[in-house]
């Protein structure tokens, strides 16, 4: 076993609680003793413990002495209080002798000091091994704490030739039960899922998680101008729902509030609300990730607002031909123009592929904000 | 080394002659005995001699005796006289222990005799190994051996959602220059590559292989129904051009044919070029592979003709809105009625991704032909 397996096995732990530790960030840690795994832990819901604490516990009640031994976290200790003491004190009373991290904290609370006591303490302390997938597994978490906005995802589910509903309107279903399947799992790591009022109108979705093992719901948020969303929308179901609007209307939110729905107001831009503005709200919220699952109005308006960050496209092999696109968005007459992505994995889905990209500026400002050196190449 | 090793490294040869066997097949031969390879071949160009004839005189020259050994060949030996002797009868000359084969040659005059004769002269025949990448070396030959249509392959090059040009045209690039210049790799293998007037009059291409060693150039092939083409077209550089018209003029013929171009008048269908008919006439020309570089409308009409049998799609990671699509097709009112391929290759070109697909009941035919048992789960 490695360094690299140990990791390994943190990130899994860390996946593990993917729907679970919001706002907090996933985090998985391994003890290890003389090529033995002495304890695990992974971060709990909000107001538990966190990773370390976890694995140190799991190890003492074992009867381990961990003077001497190695941790793996797939994340810096923290190193302030929050709504636990910090992680970093419960490493420095057990005195290992090294501690392995895969992803510097970007919260300005902890960057780097978690690692600085540490290293005052004489533990040598390795920075970076599994970066990549410890950022892939906290995308949210890292974006809320350097720029205040969550890690926003768009899903699209559409033919090879790019449709996503038959002219009229059409789509249930262009993928198949897998693919189906498996967008529930992005839903369920998502603290928003984000739709517009053109959705709500022609689809009615529930927009909740189905079919996956989740102890919470992700808020189901609307961008709705007008505020003219129909108050029996199936939407209303008694879980959280916020909506974004320029036109207020105190006796439809009053009656609205009444079953859990925050109507929000947001600046106007262009006609519209400014998405960007929502974006920070949603920051201050401690919202980590935004699933978008909209008609292609708000795609191509959360794209030209530059509120995009990665895709999750669904895609069938199937030609429909004349059809509706994914991306309403004015004609470019330069081919530059287009919103340019990066692929970063493609896997099958049943019979559909899964693509998934996203803005390699985005991703590389969060590899800086974890740690990673600018010269890195770590993609 | 199994016999699998064995076998792959006959398709590898077989791969190595891709561009310059047509219209005969690309084979590859491997001839071993006590895990030692004593020869090897590739079909050569037409004229020349077969994969087996080849690897049995480089085993010969090698000083090796052949009685015993076991032949390792991705398609059943010829039985029959064509250019060249029946390759089984060079193979029953040497008294080979076994003879391995991957597929069985589609060609009614051999389909199955070879091994029949084989197998009367008390060699051991197995059928089956690597059948399916034997079959998608030479999709097309066993595709005009069955159903005398060759195997009609439609490149797409496009955004994530599914746009191929700009409103105002341009197009050049969507995708990055090492997808680019594998596109060259899937001309290059075609014998025919096939595109409409509209590309013609808009693009102007050459439509040739360039960046790719090899020995012959694919013919170009135009659909211009009113056969309304430009003579200036830089397609006409002195390499074979076919047009199919429904409405000839001779003089424009005459003049063209002078510049090595063939006018062939075909049936009209719904005002339009019977593509059917095309792909049949094609069949009769001893082409195998067709490559299709076209624009949305016959794209569009090839898949509605039923003459599609694969896609090749590259795909860039750009999203561009308000765009040309790839296909043009009336619209669809239920989503059942989509052309319906299956994924079975995806590779990441540079930047961008190669997603290929097939027709599952083109393909389970040419499998059937090849010798796969209809219960078999090849895919």
């Amino acid at each position: 076993m490695t360094d690299q397996d140990y990791m390994n096995r943190a990130l899994e732990l860390a996946r593990s609680v993917m729907v679970s530790t919001s706002p907090n960030p996933r985090v998985g840690c391994v003890i290890v003793s003389n090529g033995q795994i002495l304890g695990e832990g992974a971060t709990q819901p909000p107001g538990g413990p966190h990773a370390e604490v976890c694995a140190i516990r799991d190890a003492q009640q074992k009867g381990h002495e961990l003077r001497g031994t190695t941790f793996y976290v797939t994340l810096e200790p923290c190193s302030h209080y929050g709504r636990t003491p910090p992680c970093v004190d419960a490493l420095l009373a057990v005195e290992p002798a090294r501690v392995v991290i895969a992803a510097r904290d970007p919260n300005p609370l902890v960057s780097g000091a978690g690692i600085r006591k540490l290293q005052e303490a004489g533990i040598i302390v390795d920075l970076g091994l599994g970066l990549e997938q410890a950022l892939e597994i906290n995308p949210g978490f890292v974006s809320r704490m350097s720029i205040q906005r969550p890690w926003v995802r768009m899903k699209i589910a559409s033919t090879l030739d790019g449709k996503v509903a038959l002219n009229n309107g059409r789509s249930q279903w262009i993928t198949g039960s897998a693919a189906r399947l498996d967008g529930h799992h992005w839903r369920a790591r998502a603290c928003v899922i984000l739709t517009g009022s053109g959705t709500v109108r022609d689809d009615d979705p529930l927009l909740t998680v189905r079919g996956v093992d989740t102890p919470r719901q992700p808020v189901r948020a609307v961008i709705d101008s007008q505020f003219a969303i129909d108050e029996d929308a199936r939407l209303f179901d008694g879980g959280p729902v916020w909506i974004f609007v320029t036109e207020y209307n105190a006796d439809k939110a009053a009656r609205l509030a009444a079953r859990n729905v925050r109507v929000i107001t947001v600046a106007e831009k262009n006609n519209h609300v400014d998405l960007k503005a929502v974006m920070a709200w949603l920051g201050q919220q401690d919202i980590n990730e935004v699933h978008v699952e909209a008609g292609p109005g708000l795609n191509g308006a959360l794209l030209q607002a530059g509120c995009v960050d990665e895709l999750l496209v669904y895609m069938a092999p199937k030609i429909l031909g004349e059809a509706r696109s994914a991306v309403a968005h004015r004609p470019f007459t330069v081919l530059a123009d287009a919103y340019q992505f990066a692929f970063f994995d493609t896997t099958a889905c049943g019979d559909d592929l899964r693509l998934r990209a996203r803005l390699p500026m985005r991703w590389n400002q969060l590899q800086l904000q974890s740690g990673a050196t600018p010269t890195s190449d770590t993609e």
